[in-house]
């Protein structure tokens, strides 16, 4: 259990709650907790206090709820559909990772599921939108406050599905974050320090580009910040790196209080600390076994591997 | 001209000094000064003494010997066949510059090249082997000091057409340098942090991978050390990158006259930006016009980008 600064506000994770089954070149997994909410909660709860909106099945396991309130994360908002069951996602990676073939996807609970957030969440000062459809994504930030900050993550799905949801959803929030080839096909540019620019006139005021293992890019009305991935040689599987990546910049930014030039630099470091252990294992159970002082750990390392 | 500091000792630049054509997406030019060995030296002149060793025709452009000198390069090594024509390359690099088609080769006198050292060029304390054939990188090796410092490049070609001599070649020397396909193949390895630490195990000291726009690694005895790339938007061309690159980690190395980690770190930061202006323009125009003066402002721009 995270004991949290005095300056820490509380953040809002919504997105799906899923179970997966992962195969990799090297292993496979099933019935493991998955969904971009899941990953993100936990990696935000290092930070700050956590609330998690979803919605999960009569089958959801019990111990995989267990897991989440161990790490402090508020579930008032995490609905139950007795009558369905959990959304589920079945993938393949490729070798070297580079491809990831879905071979099975039940939407279930998810497919009905209308983000409605308690009253009391309303006014959450930190809001991260999952990778969930644009349309969705519009409804939570209809519930929630105008002083909020608000990160948004998609996907190269709804890129090409539903781009005119996607490009007004953009001038919605503060932080957009998403991944260089999610980039350079919403920008219609390959130079990623072009790309960002423009990326960040289609509305958001700061625009963070993943790399994956070469580092991130962050484009703040401040300045340009580049950072290099952490050197990670036991890679087990990538799933969820990107949500753990958002939920620890939601949950530093909110354990802050700022969003300012430092407090990103800062966020994205963490961020990359956090997707690094997410990676060592399958489902969160790295990164739920790290504990903040691994990250902690990690972020130094970090420090001292880019200094000059 | 460039002063040099009291610590700096001379360096040697061996390598191709070509006639190019190069076409690019967006332009091309024709007849300009080409050559791995002439972008290393002038990269490498604003640091410290430098010596190149190369071959050229009777139809090298005096226009082009002037550009070398006027950069204070002693070409006491530069070889000149009266009988014969410059090395001549033309290239096209496709849509956003991920492939490269030579359109024509002439090696000429580059053919017959026996590369010979000037006898007081055996002692320079720092050397930069560039990309040619291995076989002709060990003749070098074999007229240098064993007390000198030696860098080598290389190519895909040679991994593929020369690798014992290359192998036996990362015996011999204390930096090798190699972008991340080369890396890849070498070390048959994906992921670069493991295939840089494989490499150092063939060999060389020091390992050093570059990443292109997304910067590069260094794998040295006291740590591991990333840096990110200048953020370019003026990309024109990128030949002469890696060499240029190359270049200025040798001509940094022997102005502080040190090879150790922080001297390291350093000169791959200087390497970044000269590869950053090289890229810039056709040929070494930019490299050229920058001075030293824009080299050192891109530094510092590269320690506020990478800081946390």
């Amino acid at each position: 259990m995270s004991t949290y600064p005095r300056s820490a506000k509380p953040c809002l994770i919504i997105g799906s709650v899923a179970i997966d089954r992962v195969a990799t070149p090297h292993a496979q997994s099933d019935n493991i907790l998955g969904g971009a909410a899941s990953y993100a909660a936990i990696a935000a709860s290092y930070f700050a206090p956590t609330r998690l909106v979803g919605v999960v099945g009569a089958d959801f396991p019990k111990a995989f709820l267990k897991r989440l309130k161990k790490h402090n994360i508020d579930l008032s908002g995490l609905q139950v559909d007795e009558q369905g069951k959990t959304f589920y996602w079945s993938g393949r990676y490729g070798e070297n990772f580079n491809r990831c073939e879905t071979l099975e996807i039940q939407l279930n609970v998810f497919e009905k599921f209308e983000p409605t957030l308690p009253p009391d969440y309303k006014a959450t000062p930190y809001v991260m939108l999952g990778a969930i459809n644009p349309s969705l994504q519009h409804i939570v930030l209809d519930q929630v406050s105008k002083e909020s900050f608000v990160l948004a993550d998609t996907r190269d799905l709804w890129i090409n599905l539903a781009l005119p949801d996607l490009k007004a959803l953009l001038k919605r929030v503060d932080l957009f974050v998403l991944n260089e080839d999610e980039a350079e096909l919403l920008a219609q540019e390959k130079n990623l320090i072009i790309a960002g620019r423009k990326i960040r006139q289609m509305g958001p005021k700061i625009v963070i580009i993943k790399k994956g293992s070469h580092g991130s890019l962050l484009f703040h009305p401040d300045g340009f910040f580049a950072i290099s991935a952490y050197p990670v040689t036991k890679f087990a599987d990538p799933t969820g790196a990107g949500d753990s990546y958002a939920g620890a910049l939601i949950g530093y930014l909110a354990s802050v209080n700022r969003s300012d030039f430092a407090a990103l630099k800062r966020a994205i470091a963490y961020a990359t600390a956090c997707a690094s252990l997410t990676v060592e294992s399958f489902s969160t159970d790295r990164l739920e076994r790290a504990g903040r002082k691994a990250i902690d750990a990690r972020l130094k390392e970090l420090i001292a591997l880019t200094k000059f």
